[in-house]
């Protein structure tokens, strides 16, 4: 209810949407980054003619889309909301689209709640819309004072949110946001404001219009004890419709595109996979225009600088604002671009709850994770992701890979372009012998045998596969299996290896929980196989050294292999 | 070199530390946030006589404390620092520590590289130090307008910086941090600003000192072409030392603690775990003085409320900044408190990277993840937490629990506030029978056998504990196992079950990946034991409903169970 004047003048006289036509290039989008504002949304719906009574009053029910907080199971919402703080970064990601790829007129609206603001992402955000000068973009501050516990820390001192805002570079604008004049003016304001966003900051009454509740605590999220008082007391039962502006006419710039030409690597040389996928998706974005990339700061290091070099205006620098820029990958992807998203494979944990969130946006998006595990060496453990391959399985919809030599992930950029849902590619820091000839397939869901034997199978992934190699040579019989996709993971092949040597030795740089190793346990489960079991992974906290030294000192080189065979 | 001056001036005069008495109460606290500074940390430990030049010299290598980033190996390091953009918010909580709970002078000194401001976490950090009137805390912001792959987005527009410190409620001073005096009379201005945090803005040069390197892009973290004529130009070798003043004196302000009575629940009542988590909470409060609660922003959800009311003066209020909130665990946990912070479980993933970063810190803490899982309702998927058991595993020192009932919740309470390194308790949000009497013991690496049965194993946690116990009710001869304790689990019930039953079951309100399942699979892996095996667990994403329907619609519920067993 506190902002329910706030999104009638912006549906009555602002918003332009087809609501017939939710596809329509230049349709505005409207971000509820306060998801939990739902029924407000919804009602907008229905005012709006796309939704009938019967269906709003489905609201939270099983099978129907209008879900607690909104997803885009509804044709109008491009993204979830409910975890706070995310829509403002996730519009940013929406307005450089409009911007800078599609070079369309349309606005992108977020509302957002004062509590939301005490999130870092929020202020990510303000930063980043400033700097991408996003003047597409307009923020709404219900300050209703109240969060669900009790007050805010600033309740309604609007001059702080505005000091703050104006800090980061925005237009900010200070009303009463129950005044429907003032709403008015300053969204025209907003719309009429250049080369920067503009905030809203209304000051608004939590329960406005309902005076049992008004002003409140204690009734965050919760239903009232006389609403048919409450409707009365709100102007009687009226069957309010609004007629919505359409969007002008106009199509997105489409980018050039040309062959693809991966990078070709020769079996032997010794390349860094991190510095593959900077090569593979430079040539991925030269064969499709609607790749996009962004990184946190650190391109150098995940060699997204070299898409970067090919492809300027498809690539944006996130700086180091991890959530950020998983947001702005989903807010590209709404509008159908297909978004690499680099930093060091330990940073992404940083977006987890993005990720997470991403994955209830049904969002298809890449994450490339540099300099994974113990083998980057002497930058010592902080950098080092650990945790990668667990988190990132855990991610509904996900499909985790984890490529050792530099063809291999060349082929997979390619496959993750056209992948649905959330790809994640863990590279390593250092150079790796090309194992791979350049013309390999490596289907999503399948794994390598490298070498054939009948005693005792070795399964590894990334850094493992070289050591498990060189153990091979060791030892007599011993069958290699690259696994390289761990979600999905090559069950058949791994059930075949069980059967056959009876014995398996799962080797990773990763902590033992949630990785490589539970991987191929579920996976012989699900198969209904079981043998011999040994599980090589990283059990204490590694510190600083040399990548050979850790891999030796942690127990998963050739020489722990070995000896876990002859175990 | 761009942060040496800052550090001189503050190692020669401001900072009060002790050296050879780490562990003095009154010790201040320096943080390098920017931890990649770590060899002028190093150099400035050199200058105050903590440690040699041999020692020195042993930077990065194998076995060295002097670790490529700072990490608590060294005694004079209290956080770990390398993930950018935490040292500010971690410093926040050692701040709280020493105003509200030690109630000491010392004072808390950061050093924040200008780079990761851009991380919103940094901007957390600035709110809740001046929502809590920290003025024991400095930061020092080092400008040297570069980061690691080329300039910031405000390079060294340092009124930007003070802007945005002062809408956050800061104390700013913008300097030239080369220029000592300055340096000198910023700290002075500082430590005599009362009421309010200070950050001191400097404009500093990256490779100050150096001509071959000063504010040139492409040398972040890379050694010189030419060291000998670089210590030439900085002035040849010197031998500098440092007299660092001395902590006065002084003692830590100690709550009150008196006997231990946890809330006794009877058999047969409905209690929701996270009821019983927060009346336990206080209980323990109650009984130990150093207990700590801090929430965001959900604490009449999570139950830390009750801790709240009956200990005012140990609970902070975090708002909805999860990041922040992990932070000042950790933080706090430097000077001793035992902290328990709690929000839902979906909400922690939001500070995952704290989490990863607080295990490399070898901090204690506790975390509460209230509202676990689709048991939830109606709230939909943004609300639940599917992966938390997955992420919270794949955490080193990690213990993760999930009580089924109000009783065993108590007692795992008692048990987390001993446990060192990062423990987890998941609950749930819906009331859930009470099948557990009061003085029932529940061991970290445990489980409770609650029904006897040799024809097939059900292994459940939490809510399908419940739905466990009614499915056997429809089967002969089910044994159930309560898997409480999912970090460290208990391999050797799992074992037993596996070979006398033959065949397990295993359901979790959780993802598949990384969950109960494979930590099942693992311990069996590990005792060499295999038996038939199915795993439920939720495989779609889920949507709003009631939880009983959702628990049905995604096939974890009782009739689940007895389906699976037949199979």
């Amino acid at each position: 209810m506190s902002a329910a004047d706030l999104m009638s003048v912006l549906l009555a006289k602002y918003l332009r949407y087809d609501f017939d036509a939710p596809d329509t290039p230049t349709n505005d989008r409207l971000v509820f980054s306060k998801g939990h504002a739902s029924t407000l949304l919804y009602a907008m719906f229905r005012a709006a003619g796309a939704i009938s009574d019967e269906e709003l009053l489905t609201y939270r029910q099983l099978d129907s889309m209008l879900e607690g907080h909104p997803t885009p199971l509804i044709p109008w919402v491009d993204v979830a909301t409910g975890s706070l703080g995310q829509g403002l970064p996730l519009g940013g990601g929406m307005a450089i689209a409009g911007k800078y790829l599609d070079r369309l007129p349309y606005r992108v609206w977020v509302l957002c709640g004062d509590s939301e603001t005490a999130e870092g992402s929020v202020w990510e955000a303000f930063q980043h819309a400033s700097h991408y000068e996003l003047d597409n973009l307009t923020a709404i501050f219900d300050i209703n004072r109240l969060g669900q516990r009790g007050p805010t820390m600033d309740e309604w001192q609007l001059d702080h949110y505005r000091a703050r805002a104006e800090a980061f570079g925005w237009h900010a604008i200070e009303i009463d946001g129950h005044d429907v004049e003032a709403i008015d003016e300053a969204y025209a304001e907003a719309t009429a404001t250049t080369g920067r966003p503009t905030v809203v900051i209304a000051r608004t009454i939590k329960g406005k219009g309902v005076k049992a509740v008004e002003n409140k605590e204690g009734w965050h999220g919760k239903p009232l004890d006389d609403p048919e008082a409450a409707i009365e007391e709100l102007g009687g039962l009226r069957n309010i419709t609004v007629d919505v502006a359409t969007p002008p006419t106009g199509d997105p710039h489409r980018f050039e595109a040309g062959r693809l030409e991966l990078p070709r690597y020769e079996i032997g040389s010794e390349v860094a996979t991190r510095k593959a996928y900077g090569e593979a998706l430079a040539a991925v974005g030269s064969a499709r225009g609607d790749v996009v990339a962004v990184d946190g700061e650190v391109s150098n290091s995940t060699f997204a600088e070299i898409f970067k070099e090919a492809h300027p205006e498809r690539y944006f620098e996130m700086y180091i604002a991890e959530q950020q820029m998983a947001a702005a990958a989903v807010g590209l992807q709404v509008r159908g671009y297909r978004v690499f998203a680099s930093s060091f494979a330990a940073f992404h944990s940083r977006a987890y709850d993005f990720i997470r969130m991403a994955a209830i946006s049904r969002a298809t998006i890449s994450l490339s994770g540099s300099h994974a595990g113990i083998s980057i060496g002497e930058d010592g453990p902080s950098q080092m992701a650990l945790e990668d391959m667990a988190a990132l399985r855990a991610v509904h919809s996900s499909t985790v890979l984890h490529p050792c030599d530099a063809n291999q992930t060349a082929q997979l950029v390619v496959a993750m372009a056209s992948l649905d849902g959330i790809s994640y590619i863990r590279t390593l820091r250092p150079n790796t012998p090309v194992v791979y000839g350049p013309d390999e397939e490596f289907p999503i869901g399948g794994s390598k045998v490298l070498r054939n034997g009948e005693e005792v199978t070795i399964v590894g992934c990334g850094i493992t596969v070289h050591e498990a190699l060189k153990a091979a040579d060791q030892l007599d019989g011993a069958r290699v299996i690259d696994c390289y996709s761990i979600k999905p993971i090559d069950g058949a092949t791994l059930a075949a290896a069980a059967r056959e040597t009876g014995k398996l030795v799962v080797v990773e740089d990763h902590w033992p929980e949630g990785g490589l190793g539970e991987a191929v346990l579920a996976a012989l489960a699900e198969q209904g196989v079981s043998c011999e079991f040994r599980h090589l992974a990283v059990r204490e906290m590694p510190r600083s050294g040399k990548p050979d030294e850790l891999l030796a000192r942690y127990g998963i080189d050739a020489a722990a292999i070995v000896k876990a065979v002859r175990h």
